[in-house]
């Protein structure tokens, strides 16, 4: 016989096994539309659903107006289990979702006390005794929302229920967002549903262009099974193959993506360079910790890149022993010891001084590997007179030392660097790989 | 009497002030709905349109499938006068935008010559003399569409009407579309309509909360004029309050903009760093250009950040003169010349060693003004055991040199090295429009 408690618990785990498969993220904020900022929230939660197998279907931007707001709350609910807003609920005059928020639900704001309570003690502790009348009206919220305390701001994040489909409203600056998102609202989420698993592994191909990749592995793609995806993703000079599997068996997902990818080598073998890993500098990581080799960095028209990048990796202390920027042609004489006579003859962005670059870089550092950049990042010419897009780089592994040439005119100066910056990771990647 | 021409001209010029306000972006891509890429393309194109006065009322990012592209295409052209996809438009099998395309359109594809001779040109121009029969389907247009040539990629731009309404449809790669928005398309935007314009300027303000800063200003905030809105943007513990205005004469606009910032003055005039610039590297440039002061870094847990965010202003060599990430401990003795004793007493991460890094960079590069960090950016603890999220950062201008101490532990590592690196230009621009 049924009890009622076993009966709701069957609902539910009924409820669990069918909901929660899509989301909708919607950003609120005339700052994205307007361009003035770039909207890295929905990166970083598409990032964490993925990973407890809820896919993003729709990302929708729009602007902080109550009926638009609410149109698109509408929306998002027709197609999308999850709703997760950011953005719209700082204390100033342009933020209006908590308003559109209890509208669209059919409800009314009210001083939640609970909330008022962690706002003061989260104010006293950042030394601000006095609260205004606009850090209380962050207090208030719709009556029937749930309400996630946010340590790190004071705008408190909303959960509302409809239908059986769940809404979750953030504030927008993303350092209050990362921490909701990955301590509070994915264990929520973990622990009320029964989830379908995601797994993702992505293979980094280089040395061949999108389209021939696409004919050598046309065959292995069209027999994939059906539960798997394949996205191309090039960046830089690289191709990231990306397989995505779904289904209900976490183990079973990650061995189907291990036998697929093994399939892949005896094809196009010679050109992957990673299967686990995503990032460059991740893989680059990888290689150097293995192989013991240290490493270090002198830039001239990346300004820093190559250095930032190799050192975004936690860990990357234990090969990256330092960089330096001798922007100033003088420092590059001064520091690292590049010849005068070579840079009168050649200019500043030439081969020659890219190599005498990396030497002296290895020996100021004592590293195994030395990178170095001399070019013109733009949008004015260099001072010697070479053309924007022009770069040198030289990749010097222990004695052995190769330089290269790159032209990219139609790059903007961030993109150039950027590009330059991952090509030379990417090189270097294939040259320890095949050593 | 009206002949057919002047009417047709009369209607068109009707149409051109009617017809061309708001502007819809569509991103095609699993890849950012997966949360592998971030969107930036719909940065740039925002900031391009709101330039010659579109405002973009939503961006949508949907999946690869024909369905939801069309769907979206029919909610995109009932709110906007404009619509702009990216992505989708690869030569691999995970596109369909084109298909999409052709059939909201009730249109067909058919190879479009002079787009294939474009193509083949272009690859021959990069080394690529057979062409694939996948390269040839990227020559496949609607018939309907005018194509406007990409030359930086081998997907072609096309463009529909509809109603009088436009749809530019673009590849997905930041580089392709960059020139593509700012060389074919907006020209050809503004010989094609008469358009609003859109001017925007950015006043920054340091050392006030917004909360306290909406409160001091709100007078004035309710006093603006109709065609003026007023945006909060909070950047590390900077406020960017943005006055964007609204109407046919640019002119009027820049005085308006104009008048509406002197009043600011008056009310919160000594925390306003700046009020034509908008990013912290231009308003430190425009600083030191200013006052012909020459600047230097030294960073260890910002591994290069500094150095890359002084240098990303173009003509930044003229006062930028070099910087350094010793990050190996032993490297900030030899380079830097940390005294080991000090290191030893209070170790790396420390008061102590952020002034020594200072002044041995300073020495290093001769700069009027140097930088420093030492910290640790996580996700493991520091070598000497310190915190995660713990910095201490020195800035010396001259001779005298200030050091603070900044705990962020809820920041993740990409994070707290913006936001460190941030606040430091931030505080170092406070102090040099004091002096």
């Amino acid at each position: 016989m049924f009890t009622t408690e076993i009966f709701t618990s069957f609902v539910w785990n009924l409820f669990k096994i069918k909901r929660m498969q899509n989301a909708v993220l919607i950003t609120i904020g005339d700052e994205i539309l307007s361009g003035n900022t770039v909207d890295t929230n929905s990166n970083f939660i598409a990032t964490e659903l993925k990973n407890i197998g809820i896919k993003v279907s729709q990302i929708i931007t729009i602007s902080d107006e109550i009926e638009t707001i609410k149109e698109t709350l509408k929306l998002a609910f027709e197609t999308g289990d999850l709703v997760i807003t950011t953005g719209g609920l700082g204390p100033t005059r342009d933020d209006k979702t908590k308003k559109a928020l209890a509208e669209f639900f059919d409800d009314e704001i009210a001083l939640d006390e609970a909330t008022f309570e962690h706002l003061k003690a989260y104010m006293e502790r950042r030394g601000r005794i006095e609260i205004l009348e606009r850090n209380r009206e962050q207090a208030f919220v719709p009556t029937k929302s749930t309400v996630f305390q946010n340590h790190y701001g004071t705008a408190p994040c909303m959960m509302m229920q409809q239908n059986g489909k769940l809404s979750f409203s953030l504030p927008g600056v993303p350092y209050e967002v990362k921490p909701l998102i990955k301590d509070q609202i994915i264990p929520y989420l973990k622990e009320k549903f029964n989830l379908n698993y995601i797994s993702t592994r992505i293979v980094s191909v280089v040395g061949i262009p999108e389209s021939i990749l696409a004919d050598e592995i046309e065959e292995w793609e069209l027999a994939l099974p059906e539960n798997l995806a394949l996205s191309y993703l090039p960046v830089g000079t690289r191709v990231k193959l990306r397989l995505t599997a779904t289904g209900p068996d976490e183990n079973v997902l990650q061995i189907q993506l291990e036998n697929e990818i093994q399939k892949l080598f005896p094809i196009i073998g010679k050109n992957i360079i990673a299967t686990s890993e995503d990032k460059i500098e991740k893989i680059l990581g990888e290689i150097l910790s293995e192989k013991k080799l240290t490493i270090s960095t002198a830039e001239s028209c990346t300004g820093g890149e190559l250095s930032l990048l190799i050192t975004s990796n936690p860990g990357s202390s234990k090969y990256f022993i330092g960089g330096i920027v001798p922007y100033a042609t003088q420092k590059k004489i001064d520091i690292l010891h590049v010849s005068e006579g070579i840079i009168e003859r050649f200019t500043v962005v030439s081969e020659e001084v890219a190599r005498e670059m990396a030497d002296g870089c290895q020996n100021l550092f004592k590293t195994d590997i030395s990178l170095s950049t001399t070019g013109v990042a733009g949008p004015g010419k260099g001072e010697d007179g070479k053309e924007v897009g022009l770069v040198y780089y030289t990749i010097k592994v222990k004695n052995e030392s190769q330089t290269f040439k790159l032209y990219m005119p139609h790059l903007d100066r961030q993109d150039f660097i950027y590009f330059v910056s991952q090509k030379i990771i990417q090189d270097l990647v294939g040259i320890l790989i095949n050593q």
